[in-house]
């Protein structure tokens, strides 16, 4: 059997029972706690979304933001896929890769992850309130502690940029952990098995060409970096 | 302007000229080496399919293989998301994401990346040898040097296993690079503003607690680890 690294649509009972979202292979590898939702879509500094564009499906990357079960997306009012966005259901999903599972065999060759897939129908945000809030989210999502030290969007900004809400209601947690999974009678070969951990790291900063003198790097961007 | 980080559905002149891979925004950001291409697709360790099932769309994370220009995806033939994607045209994106950019300005807030986007109609391979190759495309591409250690798939194994190729001829290529595009107004805030730069990075490796005694961690592997 392919071990099909992450593979299929997982489900997970206490957020979604729809058909699409209904894990139909490995039901062992879904979470089943929504703050496993919640913990992959934090983690995460892309998703990718996709949409039915001409017909077809389109699959971009994009940054986007999470205030509780809402998920927020930004671009340009000029950007026809994010527009197409609002014409239909549209899909998403972050992964974090943690793992190249090496095994004894081709076929048990996996990789250990975390995986949400979220469904659902995407609603442009009006309310100034809340679009503001929305940036933020967005903003703070890749720069943690940056919002409150950067100049704020003005009415031309505001009115050239669309904002998206997604509701988390459908969504699905998938992951996989562990040692490789080979057959018994592959465990007596002389084939080196286990875990190659795949981590992603920060730094360290590189500040602007353009940045003026005595402008130190501040504490919420030096936190961030890697280090051992 | 938001900045809107890793928008838009860039285009590739040298590969693709059809409306849904001509780029819309950002043409600055698209490249034109179809090395490009497949410098991302090479360095990325997993994509993201959008394929349309229930008449919507799916995104869903899963390894791929490269040999010249074809992707191959392969996963259970029982696995419904892969058989949807031989139904119809579907969309391919691996995402590198190199630095956050912190700007000035909220709405100036981007990240660095590379990012490929193929778009196109699976077929299932079906001749042995092209099958096999494939597999050892997928398993080679996140584990370089593994193929030649391990069991070769046998004839269950193959029987359960579906393989796709998808030609990536429609396909583009989108990039962001350098510093923060902050507005000359802007330049003289007493606010941080650079690049931070993000890597992922291999190790160390785990045995698999059912290792045999004296099986070493082989150099294919020791060597992705990264050291500083």
């Amino acid at each position: 059997m392919p071990e099909a690294a992450l593979p299929g649509t997982p489900s997970r009972p206490a957020l979604s029972s729809t058909p699409r979202s209904t894990l139909t292979r490995y039901r062992d590898r879904a979470a089943t706690d929504p703050a496993a939702l919640y913990e992959v879509l934090d983690a995460g500094l892309i998703c990718h979304i996709g949409v039915t564009l001409h017909g077809t499906p389109v699959v971009l990357p994009t940054v986007y933001g999470r205030r509780g079960d809402t998920l927020y997306l930004h671009g340009s009012t000029g950007a026809g896929n994010l527009r197409a966005a609002l014409t239909g259901e549209i899909s998403l999903a972050v992964t974090l890769v943690d793992a190249i599972v090496y095994a004894r065999a081709a076929m048990h060759f996996s990789m250990n992850y975390r995986s949400a897939v979220v469904h659902g129908r995407p609603v442009e945000v009006t309310d100034p309130e809340q679009r503001l809030d929305a940036l933020r989210a967005i903003v703070e999502h890749s720069a943690p502690g940056a919002w409150d030290t950067v100049r704020a969007p003005d009415k031309k900004e505001l009115a050239a940029t669309l904002v998206l809400a997604i509701d988390l209601a459908e969504a699905s947690v998938k992951m996989r952990t562990g040692d490789p999974s080979d057959d018994p009678a592959d465990l007596d070969r002389d084939t080196w098995a286990g875990l190659l951990p795949v981590r992603q790291v920060f730094g360290p900063p590189a500040p602007a060409r353009d940045l003026g003198d005595g402008i130190d790097i501040p504490a919420h961007v030096l936190d961030r970096v890697h280090r051992r």
